[in-house]
């Protein structure tokens, strides 16, 4: 095993730049590892001229990624260019159909095409890993495909969009409004070029959509995830949810039960003083829960050059030591059909609204609760602002339905000004 | 790969029995996986008559796990008896020598015997996997040694016997003495039969050693592993430190230096509401910071049967996928002497002594703290009891030396009452 396995790398921006600076700067540290050196042949990006930090001289230059894919001096080729389609599933398949291994970071093509990809791949004999591809450096994928293995999977719940919780984080430390911060963020360079993807909860769902195929041995199914993003978290909401001991997560719960297979990415209230309370700005958090080894927490940096490069190159030490799993941790052409289902396993929930000032006004909302089989653990009504009162509600754990159902009968009390909110809240 | 993959399991307690009782709840999910089979064949264990909670009518019996290890109708030897030497030992060797792979939960046996064993192994072309020896049911040796293969590994830090940490959080919750709790846990069988194995830090400092060793590319030197038990823990210091926000735990810490290898377990000073504080009874938690992936902290069930089982099997199903990872991530006969260093890195320290109640008494131990360079960050003095007063100081920044070279010029002060305690802090 001391022939070199030779990468090509599609894509040259702070991924793939990180995954040069590790080959260059841990090259000797590699091969005593993985058995073999591990090389760059090739890259590709769009822009040659563009200045990178790093002397790239070394290396063949494809301004096509499709071309880099077939070259016959790559081994495994590397796809960090991004995209749910176009060059990136093209050069994608071609490396298939030209007998390379393929490691990629590209949630967004996995989550549309990673059954097809996986079947193609597997049947030609070869692996795509995307260890990179959820919740950055943190080895997840590893830990759920392998070292879960001798598990049946309960629940898999995360926070897996850094820009979301450097959003929420910064609007409770700052006090500012959401537009305000989205805008900061956007300035910062947090957000992806279509902002819906982070804020939306769009990639976080990829994300979890992935992660429920190997848990579960299901088809990866991310139009059943039940996506809500955190365009309407309010500064209102994240101040009373703190007053109440909670902080406002956009958190992915992914679980099979008897009626099927439960994919929901929403905001959640979690308890401040948890682990999942605690993380701030970019960190991610993934929790496992398996029926032998119980609940496994694992936390890290969820984006960033170092830590995803450090994810890419996992996958890509993996193939040189000869570890060949299949995609989702069992052959693809073997996976479910999962059937999809609303995500409706009880919960706790906070509700917040604005109560007219008139007599009773308390009581008619606590017996709508109460005709709808929802009961209260905490409740606390504030002074009133204007003409109404903010009222703040922690109920028992209930359902969405029983939920939804009471919101619909407040507007007739005519005691409630404007929507009621209503937001679960999740303990790990 | 349709031929299955025959198990002996050489053991039949807590996690033996757990290994049987996963692959005969689960045999389809685990061939699924593993793309073969699963089977056991063979079992052995020192009393056959014991009543064990599962079938074991379609195994092979044998009294000696030597015997079982030789067997031809094994191809993996399962060793979870325990005991750094004796029939785990010579099983092991057996095992190895007729040309089977090896999975082990045994601590012991290879923090003195894993370097010769693993290079026998490898030199056979057999593997010896050790997941469940380390943190239970977290998947923290797959994590490091294939997770994390890109970065150089800065630290390895831990919370990893369960006992000691129910012994220090029972200690906190019911105001109980060590010894007190000491024997609680010995009643509720949470001590080993040596029980000095872990209060001593002997277990957990196996542990760390085989951690560091895969970490740093090093050979196990668990005699470098600088060693102190819980037992001189008093519950004063545990309510003190919380009196000044921080929990007592008995964590381990191994980092490579300019100077040599440094490994120490030892009881620590944690802020209370870190992750490493809020960690309550089994539960354990590995925190490992790579250069390119900054920092990942694991967190998990440390033992009992499910989870040191789900872990025994993940190896289990690692090699009937084929994958073939070394012992220590890189061949045995390729780790490097490790220079064993005092761990002398600077830490702000915790310091408790009683104070005689005379004029100066305080501007005399602050006096001495200075010459040695030691700052005060904070400090506070009780009110006195009987004849002294207990003050406690949080130290800034310093080494261990400073902190020794000014408590050994506290006695001739004549105004500090017996010894003083000085714990050093950690935060992650």
């Amino acid at each position: 095993m001391s022939e070199p396995l030779r990468l090509g790398i599609a894509g040259l921006g702070t991924v793939g730049m990180g995954v040069v600076k590790i080959a260059q700067a841990h090259a000797a540290m590699l091969e005593r590892r993985a058995g073999r050196p591990i090389k760059i042949t090739a890259v590709s990006a769009r822009d040659r001229t563009r200045n990178r930090d790093a002397d790239l001289s070394g290396y063949a230059w494809e301004n096509d990624p499709v071309a880099l894919a077939r070259r016959e001096d790559v081994d495994l080729f590397i796809e960090v260019m991004g995209g749910d389609n176009g060059p990136a599933k093209a050069s994608t398949e071609a490396a298939i159909a030209t007998g390379k291994d393929v490691v990629t970071a590209n949630k967004a093509l996995l989550a549309h095409h990673g059954q097809a990809l996986a079947e193609t791949a597997e049947s030609a004999g070869r692996v795509i890993r995307f260890e990179a591809a959820v919740a950055g450096g943190i080895p997840v994928v590893k830990a759920l495909t392998e070292g879960l293995a001798a598990n049946e999977i309960r629940r898999v719940m995360g926070v897996m969009n850094g820009t979301c919780n450097y959003i929420l984080t910064r609007m409770e430390s700052a006090g500012l409004a959401y537009d305000q911060v989205f805008e900061e963020a956007r300035q910062l360079g947090y957000l992806e070029a279509d902002p819906n993807l982070d804020v939306g909860g769009i990639d976080a769902g990829h994300k979890l959509s992935l992660l429920a195929a190997v848990a579960f041995g299901t088809r990866v199914s991310f139009d059943a995830v039940e996506l809500e993003g955190i365009g309407r978290v309010s500064i209102d909401d994240i101040r009373r949810a703190a007053d109440m001991g909670y902080r406002i997560k956009l958190l992915g719960v992914a679980q099979m039960t008897g009626r099927g297979l439960e994919q929901r990415m929403s905001p959640c209230l979690v308890p401040a003083d948890s682990p999942l309370g605690q993380l701030q700005g970019g960190t991610n958090m993934v929790v496992l829960e398996g029926d032998s080894v119980g609940q496994i927490v694992l936390r890290g940096a969820g984006a960033g050059q170092g830590p995803t490069a450090s994810a890419v190159m996992s996958d890509v030490i993996d193939i040189a030591r000869g570890i060949r799993v299949s995609t989702f941790g069992q052959p693809a052409a073997t996976l479910c059909d999962a059937i999809p289902a609303k995500a409706t396993a009880p919960a706790p929930f906070y509700l917040r609204m604005a109560l007219s000032d008139k007599p009773g006004a308390l009581a008619k909302v606590a017996t709508i609760l109460g005709d709808a089989g929802i009961s209260i653990d905490r409740m606390r009504q504030y002074g009133h602002e204007d003409p109404t009162a903010p009222v703040l509600i922690v109920t028992h754990r209930t359902t969405r339905e029983a939920i939804d159902h009471a919101l619909s009968r407040l507007p007739a009390t005519g005691v409630v000004e404007g929507d009621a909110v209503a937001i679960r809240i999740e303990t790990v």
